[in-house]
């Protein structure tokens, strides 16, 4: 069973003057599917505040998915790409272009998200919009494509590519 | 109203052996917006200098929305996306997306457009192509998504967002 | 005629445990198009071996394309976008976004490629998948963009572009 987090950056729901709607709509649906959130949080439009915490869940609570919600527009706060790809190691542009180009049809205003989704250790983050309409129509777009992503994730290095890891760093 | 600069980059241009179309044909279509041509120039494909336009324009000028057209392609000289990305602080790759997504469905050579697209300060930096027809489809495909993003980066960061900012950064 | 390089980026095959399907498959493609494959080698999943050969193929052998096949997923060990961007001067997103856009019409599974293609001195690097009917697909593609690619690096920068190049960094 997938193990997910998910994260609402939101500088006031982060202050509790508004309700976090997408926060609880996307663990509906990645509970739907049988995964379980066992993490959720809100955090500011900050990028250590976001980095602080997509490092602690990839790190420590090894997650395999992380969603946040929030901060991917053109408002100066917004700052949620920005911090996700301070902290991935491997990016994964595949999916955002995707969850773009299905916007797109619906609306010009897509081409304005600036989602940026990407690997860090066996745990893939991926950024939503903020608005809970197009969090859901966004994570609906590369749902099929997740289970095969968080398989290769899991994916043991020494035994199903091969038994022996040529060390070649040493050698160049 | 929008405030607008248009950068043309060519090395002939720059020394007056071949005459500028593509920007005066996008001050064409800006202005037919009702948006204002601010700042016009033309540049050399040389990066600091297309570098230090940007910066001034966005910094000095203050400019909501400024445009390049040339140096986006494959040849040696054609450096306008590695200036662009050098004084950008925050990328908006859906914009340079969703223009070649639309120019490829009229010719193949669109998905050579290396364009970059991405926010200084409050200031929108889009690249166009230097043909004078790419340019103008291409700002096409962007033109309905424009005045929204141009309105998110005038946002008050402690207004539309928020009375109080917490300064997590000093927390961390 | 454009002179090529393929690299095939394996583990399993670079320890001669799984046969190269993918790299004669491409050999195949590109000399049916009357373009020679000067190089053709097998690298282990790992960063500092792919980019030793990258950078040889294109600081010495100044090939005009090199094709890598394999290690652009999602697995750990799966690191040639990586390696690839490590060695590119300049990016051309354009080519990846139209390889992922069309495999994705068949299969959600394509928002998973990781590729990278960009440009190092007059070499043009492209990712494309280990499996060699998406490799196939992925190639087939870009093809009909390749010639004029190829065309633009070669072209010399004080000749089509004009003749007295303004060494400008040395004005600002």
């Amino acid at each position: 069973m997938n193990r997910v987090g998910i994260l609402t950056v939101s500088d006031r729901s982060s202050r509790g003057e508004r309700a976090d709607e997408s926060g609880p709509l996307l663990r509906q649906m990645v509970e739907r599917r049988g995964w379980s959130v066992e993490c959720a949080s809100i955090a500011p439009d900050d990028s250590p505040s976001i980095q602080a915490v997509l490092i602690d869940w990839a790190d420590k609570a090894h997650l395999d998915l992380v969603l946040t919600t929030g901060g991917t527009g053109f408002a100066p706060r917004d700052v949620t790409p920005e911090a996700t790809r301070a902290v991935i190691e491997r990016q994964a542009p595949g999916l955002a272009e995707a969850m773009r180009a299905a916007s797109l049809l619906k609306t010009p205003h897509a081409m304005l998200s600036r989602a940026v989704c990407g690997i860090r250790g066996r745990t893939l983050i991926v950024n939503l919009p903020g608005s809970s309409k197009a969090a859901r129509e966004n994570l609906e777009t590369i749902l099929p494509a997740l289970p095969h992503a968080i398989a290769l994730l899991q994916e043991s290095p020494d035994s199903e590519r091969g038994h022996q890891i040529p060390s070649f760093k040493s050698q160049i």
